[in-house]
């Protein structure tokens, strides 16, 4: 780790405005280093609030690294997610300029940039990193010793891929730090690795380590943090593919309490036929599958309005309230203050207590 | 694959009696390919049968590889399975001389053979070649290609890890066949791989592709078999290391049936201090974990009763049988055709009505 703060160049041509620049996205609205340019030639000329004004930033959007060099960058974010995650072509070059210019490499796509011989020799003679986030650590077998973290856990888990589970844990985390709590975001996918500096990406293990990776960032999160750890969770419990990374989570972090995510106007598992469950479905599938191992209860649901009105909004936070009897709500539009004085204090107070 | 039968000598060096060479038994159980000779100086001189009655096998116990050359072997199965699997020291000279002689290596440990500099440029030198185990190949995502197999499949779910899943699994799909189904196995581990000469090792894929690399070995079994698979399970369903490996061949091998297996002594997963689960309460976690994805009953219980005197062993039969209402036996202490019979017959007919 680098411990002054990263000046980034984020990456993401033709791509800004979309979803799979959502490395990038989240840097920029939750990340402590500075994004200072946007290389989006379909956007050049504008700033990324005039694209994105959700990102209240005022960075300049240029047409290549090259532009993006005159406004002191350190580092430049591979801030895109493309489909199998391997390297476009056309951004093999912009990626050697940036290094020509000593700039640091962080790359969240699948494929590893220290793998390549021609941009790792580029590196070595320029005298610049490359950080490939999902590269994994080495993890050894799960031991336990998650079950004896001074800290209290907090997991979020889906109703799917892709619904906020990250941006509550990170909302959450705010949350606690402005309440006075002790608390850090514990990071398991690559822009959440971007966003805070660490982590594993979870997805990126050998099956049998997976639960002792994810073991390993909860003791790393105890030493970083004494009472709260919000863990950013992936998949669903019932999702065809990605479930067994869920069930990773939620035996290797062996949480203390869940927060069930979902968004309100998805209907069915992301490019698959599986229905998504109820909230008491989910909260039962949830609570069942960790029961005998290490038992953990939602105890609230971060519930991501992004496309409705207001008052629909508004009914739909009060129709899973009725549902489930747990407070709910939607972290990123109404604040995550509410939702983390409803539940976390009393978990902050155990945990001091245990002490 | 070479279609001529191997003559293995398998290499246990003092450990063949015991459940560190669960592979070379395994093979010397149900493998096709015979085993001309094992390897282990602590019982040379002996047969097979001497040391492990049960294996039935009259195959000579010899000092080192060089006595065993004598039988004509065309292959070596490191057929042991030392804690992390690295590559002992003194296993290195035998490998040598066996690759000398120009045998194929069966590689079941965790480090792959191929990537050692020396064996490697020892294998190309004699035109010998190499079989790494769990070697996984590239799997894609899940596709959902698994809901449409014209088979019937059939997993075997567990209690714990090493309660005899792939035993279940091999024994039905024998009982099977004798009953004169078009029926095969379907190996998801080493030692499964090592008798049936084809597989994936999924416990050591990367955890996002297991679920796709567990269907594409039910989609290879539909091409060797037109009714029943019997996939070899892994893991356990509260295992606190392993169950994302459950899950992933739960979800990804699309089953139409699962079988319970169960040691009837074991009271408590093994390493961990996590409990077994009552036969109830495994019957409803493992159903309400693929019901919302492709539902999947528990038909069936294959309780291995090892270590109990027989009557014990037909008390716990009878125990299991009255607690689930669902048909029990040990398939190998009382063998696999009157379990068989209970269960599968009904899937067979099912799946020659629809194809």
């Amino acid at each position: 780790m680098i411990s002054s703060k990263r000046r980034y160049v984020a990456f993401a041509p033709g791509a800004f405005a979309g979803r799979a620049a959502k490395t990038a996205h989240g840097v920029i609205a939750y990340a402590s280093d500075e994004t200072v340019a946007v290389v989006d030639p379909a956007h050049a000329g504008k700033r990324v609030r005039d694209v994105l004004p959700y990102l209240d930033s005022d960075a300049p959007i240029v047409g290549s690294v090259r532009e993006a060099l005159a406004f002191g960058p350190t580092a430049l974010l591979i801030g895109i997610a493309p489909p199998g995650g391997a390297l476009p072509d056309n951004y093999r070059a912009e990626i050697a300029t940036a290094l020509r210019a000593g700039l640091e490499i962080v790359n969240g796509l699948h494929v590893f940039l220290n793998d390549d011989a021609e941009l790792r020799a580029l590196a070595e003679a320029h005298d610049a990193q490359i950080w490939d986030l999902r590269l994994p650590p080495a993890a050894p077998l799960f031991s336990g010793a998650a079950y004896d973290v001074g800290a209290r856990v907090v997991l979020t888990v889906g109703s799917d891929c892709a619904v906020g589970k990250m941006t509550a844990a990170l909302e959450l985390t705010r949350a606690a730090r402005a309440a006075g709590a002790d608390a850090a975001f514990v990071p398991t996918g690559q822009t959440g690795i971007a966003i805070a500096g660490w982590g594993t990406a979870i997805d990126r293990v050998v099956i049998d380590f997976a639960a002792g990776a994810a073991e390993q960032l909860v003791l790393e999160g105890d030493r970083r943090a004494r009472e709260l750890l919000f863990v950013e969770g992936q998949g669903g419990i019932n999702h065809p593919a990605y479930a067994p990374v869920t069930l990773a989570l939620l035996f290797g972090c062996a949480p203390d309490a869940l927060v069930l995510v979902h968004v309100a106007t998805r209907t069915a598992i992301e490019g698959y036929d599986s229905p998504i469950l109820g909230y008491r479905e989910l909260i039962r599938s949830y609570e069942a599958a960790c029961a005998t191992v290490k038992p953990a209860p939602v105890v609230a649901i971060a519930l991501n309005t992004h496309g409705l009105a207001e008052a629909a909004a508004r009914a739909a936070i009060a129709e899973a309230k009725e549902q489930t009897g747990l407070p709910c709500d939607d972290v990123v539009r109404f604040g995550p203050e509410a939702l983390y004085a409803a539940f976390a204090p009393a978990l902050r107070k155990t945990a001091v207590r245990r002490a």
